[in-house]
């Protein structure tokens, strides 16, 4: 970027050489490069993406993508062409998550109505701070949270979207200590005692991550014992408490998962429930995974209690494939606990003199000030499909698994950990040459290898796409997530073909 | 929703009756759909929404609005026509943002390189977080990063794409914190002495916001005396950092801005950062509505020393018009803070076997996990334009400004505040009323009124979109921001006229 600035001949700034009434950007050539960009997208990203005889991603080392992508930005600008080309370069080295045999995240899929709401969204480039800028979306979001609560069973309350989970988490831990100690938001952590954090070792690691931005410390979490399921153990929340006031700490918050992220677990939120209520301790329903599953009858017992819980947080970016991101942090509260909690009360934004309702200008409930449009895509899919729509794929996508399940118990190579809970099916891939040899000494060194090779050949390959990892005395496992309605029985058998054919030399 | 769950006949779950290979999403049905919304978002929001023959804004109140959106979520679907017919309407009530005549927020106008970049984003729904589902928005991401971090006048360094400018403030506290006392992240404020962040009174609202979030307190943020323009006194920072050591208190930060919110003020950066330096506290440089000033040689110098601050803030979704969300965080660090600060190393996620180099995973680096992409449509616009393009755009504005404030000198009812420094005019209209009349007792709490009436007529009519606020001991005065490309002399005679006609009469 030696030439960032070149200077015309005479020493001049080139624009100062330009009448200030040329537009710099010219509508209709401007909506032409749209135009082709967005036939791009369509054959690139949605048809080729989504085709099982296409590749779910066309590996490059990142030296030699690098090098493809010609990535360095320039002083001069570049013709339609170029960038046409670059779009396409864009898109065909990119993951297409939304391909039937992407299963390596907690999301993937496609929703094109979904997808047209984000396209909306873009294009209105609005902020979700007051009804003034955004009176549509002031109101959609209202309702959308409205209609999420009634799932988890509350008539009232109140909510917000957020970008992400992990910020929806860390609202709950600051709502919880502002309840407690409203002090705390003029005087710092420095006037109230030292707090503590609930939760188990399975739960997502934005537990953490929140603990530590917010000032309160990674230590300060104490973590819960589960079940051979990866569950909350009560009882050892209820003593863990107890021990903590003994100590002189504050019991601050409990934060249970609905779907954990490795193995999809189901926190008893009931009996948590009961534990939180006698401690007066407030109670976090991290159900960014599990959420979805209030759509349906046959699953939402997954979630009993949860209409007791202080907060939710909800990600139906990830299951019910609204985009990313769409994440709803839900809250029982009825005294505008949000608003006071987060509130700065900027004059410049949130006048009182304005000529309609301020409470309508939600945008002091958050930390941010610039807040994306999040829940117009949430909205029209759901208008689209109807409550039942969204409920017939959670339950597809739990009878898919259990179609995977039995698939892998007929052959002989694949070991499952646990018998799921929910769409995250955990399994070794044991090669045939290290059958029946569980007692070697090299076992598990061996065994933990496994998946890393396959994972970096199916990568390489570009077949397919499962995530992998250890957990306590585990070693590398794998993780297919089975999410999208686009995925069929044959995804499901291919997968397993797949990985065979990639370990069986191993 | 009492209807949300209908049973089938025989009380089974109707997903249970269809096959679980049935894909529940059409795609060339689906596609269909989404070609059929383009073409809406091209013709009503940015064929009509950036025409000046139409309205900025459809104005309704809540109740009609609501009603005529019929916001609320069933449990059946809706045919395909209908949907459209939505689509048309949220963008038929929407705010265009991207017309000529919004004046309202510190972002507006239109890119359409920027845009097809949106679309792409959204289309490939990634994830930010590993090279191995992101791999060329990492490489993107480090080297649109490193182009910005160059501007600043920083060959080495680091960064991250915040999902908004509040977001990178709080990182930049935070890192400061960790700074001086690693020990935070895992003992909490518990563990530290009392921190206290330096800022002005015009700063941008995230700072009290931040402070509180992380557990600091509002309460232990100074304010620090500005001058007449609005800009921090050095001075009086460095007596007041020097009483706060006094006090026992660790000075953590200064928040400087480059662009404050209501006047557009530059804090004189080069003198702050003397002070920093002799005090060993970390310069944070709150750049997010005036960092782009960086690419025009004629006005860059507003931001003199800024390459001796430890972090810079900055939106190029605000005056680049890259589009909502494009928060940059700067670091000149090159230590890793970011990533030690804010790891949590998750295993299932973050595996240190990959068979690449795993410091390409860069979403360790944030508190989020899910984090969008951001940097392509900045990419991508920048390509397009060069920085010659970009700097074109900030000096065309700045000359718009200059050409405004001239208009407005010759007219007799508008009285400029401040002469700007950047491109926010704030300046009162005085009706014919009152002209002259600046000693009665009720001039004030009439001036006080005149803004927010002339706002409600112009939204009601949906003309122009201008905002308006108090400062200090200023009554209400209007803040018109001009940064669009897309505006015209015109449209600045049009919005001086079009304020007095609203306003003549009061």
């Amino acid at each position: 970027m030696a030439n960032m600035f070149p200077l015309s001949s005479d020493g001049q700034d080139p624009a100062n050489l330009r009448d200030i009434n040329e537009p710099l950007i010219d509508h209709s050539e401007g909506q032409l490069f749209l135009n082709e960009a967005f036939k791009i997208i369509i054959e690139e990203v949605l048809c080729k993406g989504t085709d099982v005889k296409q590749k779910v991603c066309e590996w490059k080392g990142p030296e030699d993508l690098a090098l493809l992508l010609d990535l360095e930005l320039r002083a001069e600008g570049e013709p339609q062409q170029r960038l046409l080309q670059r779009v396409k370069d864009v898109a065909k080295y990119s993951i297409k998550t939304s391909h039937p045999r992407f299963f390596n995240q907690l999301f993937a899929g496609v929703d094109y109505h979904a997808l047209a709401g984000r396209f909306l969204s873009e294009a209105l480039n609005t902020n979700l701070f007051t009804y003034e800028v955004a009176p549509v979306f002031v109101l959609m979001e209202t309702e959308v949270l409205r209609s999420l609560r009634q799932l988890v069973g509350w008539t009232e309350g109140d909510g917000i979207f957020c970008p992400g989970g992990s910020t929806s988490n860390m609202f709950a831990m600051n709502l919880a200590r502002y309840r407690l100690f409203p002090e705390v938001k003029s005087q710092g952590l420095w006037a109230v005692p030292r707090l503590t954090i609930f939760t188990s070792a399975e739960s997502h690691y934005s537990v953490k991550k929140g603990a530590a931005f917010l000032g309160i410390g990674t230590d300060n979490i104490t973590v819960v014992k589960v079940d051979e399921g990866g569950r909350i153990i009560p009882e050892d929340l209820d003593e863990k408490i107890k021990l903590t006031k003994s100590r002189g700490a504050v019991p601050l918050l409990v934060s249970c998962t609905s779907g954990t992220t490795v193995r999809g677990a189901f926190d008893p939120l009931d009996r948590i429930a009961d534990i939180c209520e006698k401690h007066n301790v407030w109670m976090h329903v991290d159900a960014a995974w599990g959420g979805s599953v209030l759509f349906s009858e046959q699953h939402r017992h997954l979630m009993k209690g949860v209409a007791r819980a202080n907060s939710v947080a909800w990600n139906p970016h990830k299951m019910l494939m609204a985009g990313l991101q769409c994440s709803a942090l839900l809250l029982q509260d009825t005294t505008n606990l949000l608003k006071k909690c987060h509130s700065a009360n900027a004059t410049y934004l949130f006048q009182q003199d304005k000529f309609y309702d301020v409470n309508l200008d939600v945008g002091d409930k958050t930390v941010q000030c610039s807040r994306k449009v999040d829940c117009l895509k949430l909205w029209l899919m759901w208008k689209a499909v109807g409550s039942i729509g969204l409920a017939e794929r959670v339950d597809k996508a739990f009878n898919l698994v259990r179609y995977l399940v039995e698939q892998m118990k007929k052959r002989e190579g694949f070991h499952l950990l646990w018998e799921p809970e929910f769409l995250n099916v955990c399994f070794w891939f044991i090669p045939p040459s290290m059958r029946g040899k569980e007692g070697n000494a090299d076992y598990q060194d061996r065994l933990a290898n496994v998946a890393p090779v396959i994972k970096e050949r199916m990568i390489k390959q570009g077949t397919m796409m499962v995530g992998y990892q250890p957990l306590g005395d585990k070693v590398n496992f794998f993780r297919m997530i089975v999410l999208s309605t686009l995925v069929s029985k044959e995804d499901m058998d291919f997968s397993l073909d797949e990985i065979e054919r990639l370990g069986n030399d191993l």
